[in-house]
């Protein structure tokens, strides 16, 4: 899978795509990462890519032609999707990356920017994708975070048994809580059940927890993941 | 505002803590960032900081030895928050960022990662955020979101103007469409209200803007502000 990423600061992402598991599925190249910085394509001597904002107000706009000179300088795969990473997008979730790393060859990034950037350049656009309801001084942090929770999820990139553990997320509730070494720390014990070694026992606690933390803390994945278990009920 | 970051790729942060604004922003020493690695803390011979789950299951868990004495080893500042990372937490948003640029001294950030952390180290934390319904492979963009986030709402780093510009955002509704020069890019012509000069039709339009614009992409958001609206309505 290739990955173009336009941004106006390509050396942010030099330690984040060299580390962690996303630098070693980068070495492994079960993805490349291309960086493009639309400053380069623009025509004037300054390179100038901001402009003032037809109507007034503050602040300056990214203009349209060196983004678009950026984005069609580049190679087209066959399934290619360009993204506008900007708080005015469809908010990111676990099913948009899941269809992102099965549907596509190419994914272009197009970072947003604090001080915005020309309407015009969503005729280049895809899709409009937002990281949540916050400002960010950049568009480079939501860029890495899509390209990273994309690329996750492309074989190779995790063992098998750690992709079976996001399974759960998926499902629609949280996770469990989860114990390790030692069982009595401070004055903190793991539950007993999970020493039990009835794993029947365990499953009904883990999956117990998973329900009782979805409702308190997140209504909102509660009320659908309802929805969803009646509908299940309904057609079976 | 001090920024201490809990994580197992120091390294990560390199880049990201020197580009653009953020790096403005540390330069000028609005805020510092301290970053702190558990496994230096880890005491046996191998400095290992994982081991296997309680109850089975797949993967390696973070223990709590090494996060609870990292974070011991930590200068305490008067008004101080502990926060994990985590998508079981409460979905970030911009008046939680808000909250923690206006109320605290001290921000503690401790990153989530792929393989688990154990709940026992809920017990060293304030509260636990989420940066949204998605899986990455590490709590340190997540992290790294926070801390932009954060920074950006301190006093002097981002101009006045900018500043005011993000008030649109808070207000709950989604942002007009912006426009700069050319005034015909291609087939595209700059909507021609924004250069009547007519500062009160201008507003009007991009108020509308916004609202449909929410209203279409966001009923979320729009159900929000329209009953903040209505309040607001009745209260006068």
């Amino acid at each position: 899978m290739r990955f173009d990423i336009v941004t106006l600061f390509p050396d942010f992402f030099a330690s984040p795509l060299s580390s962690g598991l996303l630098g070693k599925a980068l070495a492994k190249e079960i993805a490349i990462v291309n960086l493009i910085n639309p400053r380069e394509f623009a025509l004037d001597k300054h390179r100038r890519v901001d402009d003032e904002p037809y109507g007034g107000g503050v602040g300056m706009l990214i203009k349209p032609e060196p983004v678009f000179a950026a984005i069609e300088s580049l190679p087209m795969l066959p399934r290619r999707q360009v993204i506008f990473m900007t708080p005015q997008g469809k908010p990111m979730n676990q099913s948009l990356l899941k269809e992102l790393a099965v549907n596509y060859d190419q994914i272009v990034i197009l970072c947003g920017h604090y001080e915005g950037v020309d309407e015009r350049v969503l005729n280049l656009v895809d899709r409009e994708v937002s990281l949540g309801d916050f400002v960010l001084t950049c568009g480079e942090i939501p860029a890495l975070a899509l390209l990273n929770g994309t690329i996750r999820l492309l074989p190779g990139t995790i063992g098998k048994e750690e992709s079976l553990k996001a399974e759960s997320f998926e499902a629609g509730l949280l996770d469990y809580p989860q114990y390790t070494r030692p069982f009595v720390f401070r004055e903190w014990e793991v539950p007993k059940v999970l020493r039990s070694g009835n794993h029947a026992e365990i499953d009904r606690w883990r999956k117990e927890q998973q329900i009782e933390r979805t409702r308190i803390r997140r209504p909102d994945l509660y009320q659908r993941w309802l929805e969803e278990e009646n509908q299940g009920a309904d057609a079976s």
